[in-house]
């Protein structure tokens, strides 16, 4: 009851005078979680087809793409110590950034020392730390277009400006360097490079990587080298960490054990400095990142604790066997899409775990666009794939190969069946 | 080398246009971590004394103070079953938001639904999420001194101003409720509470609520209820949710496992809408919300997955246990600071993990402030306490009693022997 003997929830003409934030709805909407939302709502409600989903790196669901019982064990022995449940160090537990430094250290001509790495929780939070330490007035950060969206959608929030380069389809999709040196200028901080690529699927060559490096010096910018996909490769080209080039530009890594252990949802990531100038100390980039995890949670200490344990103790046959999988699917996708009107696939899949199929929309009846091939493919065939728009791509759109083979066979038949009902008929 | 055959890394007049963000020294010096580290360099490198800290709520390093084994082996059972590798939702899996409202319904006079509640990655993730969603340009919010800094560190990144208003200690810690009315104004948005009390180990009488309830309502502004200590009471104010004054003013309820269950670095923490009148929903806090955390990183799917174990399973005599070990702590500083000269603690600890202490610079010789006061305790008898000015509050420190009792004993001799040194001699 309130002061004039009225129900409180009865008094509709209260104002209240606080409301939402306005630039998160700006934010938001880049987020491919919010997308595959809107997919998932136009599937027909009356059919009794099992959904499929080709739109998300992210497998656990399939029994053979498990997690290893290394990893699990791992975990049971953290919990079971006792010793990981406090507070964690901002940066994260020694042993865990002990093992980091020397798993990583394994690709590199050095040697990275545990302050050379801070613990995340997984690598949405390591863009999120990134973003953050380079959004200041002004400032601007090159990102890859098509491109995982999370670094659009933190940049928004924070404010620094996002200006995109191209990455080049016929050229298996290579930094299109020229356009990169075009775009930067006094206030441009750094080169995002996503190694295995994310959403194209390929890997970047050696000598084309020492050419990005050689770039980002000349502008006076450093890389940022997402890895997530780190060693998830199977073509031609063999991954190779960016950390290579540091001795010619400072490279901040963001990696994570999600894809690899196929662990998406225990969030443990981290950014790692290969810096052997000491640049990112004296411009004061490092202080800042551990000024941030100063005021951001951090990933669960028990898993930090199980993090010596899965990077040592982990089969080498475990990871041959993800591999496998994925290069069988990504084979059958590469051939099957050669029968599919209206679609190509400019280079065979050679990493990540996903690839970009581009639409030839004059060749198909009645669609406007990628998200409307996605919205009718998902109302049709209760089938689902990512828009191009989703990676800033129109046009093109997003198939995750990291998927059982049964499961993607029956997802390619169901994008062939629809493809053919809308092919346009040849005069 | 470069194109001119010198070495990449002797080319020290190379120019990088990078740099670190200073906005964020700003933001971190507020962190309780930051002054920690502080104090602990100040410790006397030479001497064998083991250091005692009464600085931190988290009281896992003791034996006596460890998690039940309900925790851990839920959390074993959820590793083990294989079903938490994935991405979580957003907003947590369904089966943790269901457990949750069904604990904290426990409290309430209304059921709430498992969509009342959004899971974060502890607290302090909690505190972050609202912050940024209330962050916009004029905005304000009300927040008590002294407080627990991590709002007004987030709140100092995401440009959202920060008003005071007093806890008034001689009426044990209770809000100002005039100062709170003129404080407010047109752009406030919320008040923020913390009960049981960071750092004051005060407890709100249920009339006291309501008033602030009132208040709000008038005011037209929400309530953020930071109840991370909720239940750790044991004095003769009973915990009161402030939820159960929903149908007065709308109230997000802040909380984690970290406190009650003693983990705080598994980083399981929630928000939680208290509102029958769907006010959240209708003026956008509930999508800024989740819009937030759609590009914010969860909690891991792991420990979500334990979730409904630890809250249903949980035996009582581990609550009590903690709670009669943190009773006996906490009276025995409240008598033996009565004894130490230039200390006062204005009234009996009642709840969470800490109280704030007093001091009478008048009475103590050559200490100018306390944070001189702190760093000279760390330095001569290597024990750590919070200075008032970590959680803004000039001339007191905070001392945590969840500490097992012969190394608090041990501690407070070292500050007895330290105030007794440090006493200026009666006239």
């Amino acid at each position: 009851m309130d002061v004039n003997g009225g129900s409180y929830e009865n008094d509709y003409n209260h104002k209240w005078k606080f409301q939402g934030n306005k630039e998160l709805n700006n934010a938001s909407i880049f987020s491919i979680r919010s997308v595959i939302n809107l997919l998932t709502q136009n599937i027909d409600g009356n059919t009794n087809r099992p959904m499929i989903s080709l739109a998300i790196g992210d497998p656990t669901g399939f029994k053979s793409y498990r997690t290893t019982s290394t990893a699990v064990d791992a975990v049971v022995d953290s919990v079971r110590s006792f010793d990981f449940n406090s507070y964690s160090p901002t940066v994260g537990v020694l042993p865990a950034r002990r093992a980091i430094a020397q798993y990583l250290s394994q690709d590199l001509p050095h040697q990275l020392s545990p302050d050379d790495v801070y613990l995340t929780a997984g690598c949405t939070h390591a863009i999120e730390v990134v973003v953050s330490v380079l959004g200041r007035p002004g400032a601007n950060i090159l990102v890859p277009k098509p491109c995982y969206q999370q670094y659009e959608a933190r940049a928004a929030f924070n404010h620094l400006e996002v200006r995109h380069y191209n990455l080049i389809p016929e050229k298996g999709w290579e930094v299109d360097v020229d356009g990169v040196e075009a775009l930067a200028d006094d206030n441009t901080a750094a080169i995002v490079i996503i190694n295995p690529g994310n959403p194209c699927g390929n890997v970047f060559k050696y000598q084309h990587m020492k050419k990005i490096a050689e770039t980002a010096r000349k502008l006076g910018i450093f890389v940022i080298s997402d890895e997530v996909y780190g060693h998830l490769v199977f073509g031609s080209n063999p991954f190779v960490a960016m950390g290579e080039f540091a001795s010619i530009v400072p490279v901040l890594t963001l990696g994570s054990i999600s894809k690899r252990w196929i662990v998406p949802g225990w969030r443990l990531g981290w950014i790692v400095k290969n810096d052997p100038s000491n640049i990112f100390n004296k411009t004061g980039i490092a202080e800042s990142i551990k000024n941030y995890l100063d005021i951001s949670s951090d990933p669960a200490t028990i898993i930090q604790g199980a993090i010596p344990q899965i990077l040592e103790k982990t089969n080498k046959d475990f990871f041959s066997n993800i591999i496998k999988m994925m290069k069988e699917a990504a084979e059958m996708l590469y051939e099957r899409i050669k029968a599919i009107p209206g679609l190509t696939l400019p280079h065979r899949p050679q990493g990540s775990m996903a690839v970009m199929v581009k639409l030839e929309l004059a060749l198909l009846e009645n669609i406007s666009s990628d998200l409307d091939f996605c919205l009718k493919l998902a109302k049709e065939e209760c089938l689902i794939i990512l828009p191009g728009v989703a990676v800033g791509l129109n046009n093109w759109v997003r198939i995750t190969f990291a998927v059982e083979l049964p499961t993607f066979e029956d997802g390619l038949g169901r994008l062939e069946a629809f493809c053919q009902r809308h092919a346009k008929k040849q005069n």
